[in-house]
């Protein structure tokens, strides 16, 4: 059996560095998903996971194909969890929240500029590069996670190898963990994370030590993520930096809870010293 | 809950002025589209809706990505309806239906040249252009039905500037309409429409005059669709012309009503000087 | 209704001509089907078949738009069954099964050389074509199977014209047909097919000779596939050659079923000359 669930959000945003086009654009994004699982007489589970993703109104309007936001599949039981396909980097599952709640102001990507760079290499043009795992393995013992990944693409391949493990270790409501990834042509990175939730207050904190392949210093980025919720409002700020930047980015955001999975959301910011904000809804399906 | 339906028409088609490849040819579009609406506590309705098309044999082939026939999401409530992505246009909420029931002759695309260009620029080259809204709301109010869109895309968007207004009345079984729409680089069209059915004739009309940005002479447009359904048989005709083609173009249709969402359909017609007609088969689901 | 299925595999694939990549790689495809059917009044089917595909881990992870691996519609009554889209060839009714499970090794398109170019016109560059039918009609009268495909592509198709026949003799547990198909500016190729079950095994063949319109020598292809399932286990084995290839082509394959749509599987061959291999899990949903 398959079935189907989404997610959009939509509103306005705002970017003081746009050079073409309009300052304050219309936002908007759809994802829909299609899973399903099976079992084997012996209990192992096989599982398939779909997602159509559009980014933007100018994706969601008639034209090319609706993009491929990831497609995995997973075979897991008692050894653990192994995934293919558009899986997670292992080094980077503890990433932090972004700031926002429609496209996200990119807070979050200036902390993870070094360790996430399968995502946002085009804020770091200086080191840009193309990482992206598809085999990973996670398994988890007691209160350890362990997760490994790497890329084993075949014939045609363009990606840089890459290989990267994660180590985390959880304690109550809070967790403390441990990254390295190694990409050919780009370097070693190595991420500590902290975070839990104490007292309502949530508090998801990552520093990142990265050692580029590239005849430059080593660099290192961190950020900090705290929401507090009360009733249907939940407020969060957010304080990123990075050595490839010269000024610390930060962000303010707020949501407030429709009911019904919906909720009215927005957040304004400083990254990578210009200005965003954005608001508007977001629902679940 | 995400809810599946869908549509297909397949046949015959017939072109006369096709310079390379069949006069005959294989006709065949297929939609499939995702729905799914939650409620929030306060009674606001969010929606989201998402359509998969081909539009040819040669697209419903293997090869690349099923098209994105329109995503659009939406949030409505007692103060009417905003919708963002692929959203109609608000002048033309009262275009003409076509004549056919496959792909469609074309013969409602020249009544509609001035006011609908986002779909038929290629009917127009001398002033083809790019316009489509991203943005649009509607509000009913007694009878009347006012609508607004416009384009707010941003960075990276080469889309036209674009903004109209629509205007409906409605009155029994019959309405009558307004639509205005200003784009850049293009000009302004304005459109008037009517309609209704009486003693079991539907009818449908409207005509535009456009005042192009452009140094060329103010051009207009018309069209009338009628219809009469007697039993299962639905017998369909249309005129329409407009200043840039120097035949008006006509067509007649039938439909036969199948049952179970089935029915036998076909046209034939003149449209801009050259022959074009079709038969096939239309079912939903 | 529209009514969601699917299939995937994943696991290791090698190849010893790889140029450019690792040798050893991972392999995944993944398939997800939507299919809907309607009846009319008089009892005639109208279906619709849509498949979303990606084949590698490469298409997997996010990106273009997930490949449109098939769309087709038709309508099936007492007369037999049309169907439009990305039809069947009717010449190649019978092919024969690959060995591997994953991606397969391509034994079979070795045989298939000839009479399913479509498929695999890049193993036979010197060749290559461009042919698919968009229309198949196929009846069954008593114990005999007939189809007929062509392709009726319309303005702007550069696929070249070809036509296909497809006879089928259904006998117990067993078959034989005749398969011919004529290409534009390829040529014309006739198949025999024969195979059945008889004891527990499955046994199926195919020849085909080809009459290149280039000036070139007559051509000839065959394979024989036989597959023997004791328990949970399938065994099988292909052997193929054709004339286009210096060594003849041949495959080993097991498939443990895991029970719940799920099994193991794998195999490893010579195909034109070079080892090929793979190991992995499939499961359907």
């Amino acid at each position: 059996e398959v079935t189907l669930s989404g997610s959009s959000v939509f509103g306005l945003g705002y970017w003081e560095a746009i050079e073409e086009g309009n300052d304050t654009f219309s936002v908007m994004e759809t994802y829909l998903t299609a899973t399903a699982t099976v079992q084997s007489d012996a209990g192992l589970e096989f599982g398939f996971e779909q997602t159509f993703g559009t980014y933007s109104t100018e994706d969601a309007r008639a034209g090319d194909g609706i993009s491929n936001d990831g497609t995995s599949v997973y075979v897991s039981g008692a050894f653990g969890k192994l995934s293919f396909g558009s899986v997670e980097e292992a080094n980077d599952f503890a990433d932090l929240p972004d700031i926002g709640g429609l496209n996200g102001l990119g807070v979050d990507d200036v902390a993870e500029l070094y360790s996430d760079t399968g995502d946002n290499g085009d804020l770091f043009p200086g080191l840009g590069y193309n990482r992206s795992s598809d085999i990973n393995y996670t398994g988890t013992f007691g209160a350890f996670t362990i997760g490994l990944s790497t890329n084993l693409n075949g014939p045609g391949d363009d990606t840089d190898d890459s290989s990267s493990i994660g180590l985390n270790y959880n304690f109550g409501d809070g967790y403390v963990g441990l990254g390295y990834v190694n990409t050919e042509n780009f370097g070693e990175a190595m991420s500590l994370y902290a975070g839990g939730t104490f007292s309502g207050v949530t508090v998801n904190a990552m520093y990142t030590e990265f050692d580029p392949e590239l005849d430059i210093d080593k660099q290192s980025a961190y950020g900090i993520y705290a929401a507090y919720t009360t009733g249907a409002l939940t407020l969060s700020a957010e304080v990123a930096d990075a050595d490839a930047f010269e000024d610390t980015s930060y962000g303010f955001g707020a949501s407030y809870d429709l009911g019904g999975g919906a909720a009215v959301v927005g957040g304004i910011g400083s990254v990578a010293g210009t200005t965003r904000a954005e608001a508007g809804v977001s629902f679940e399906f």
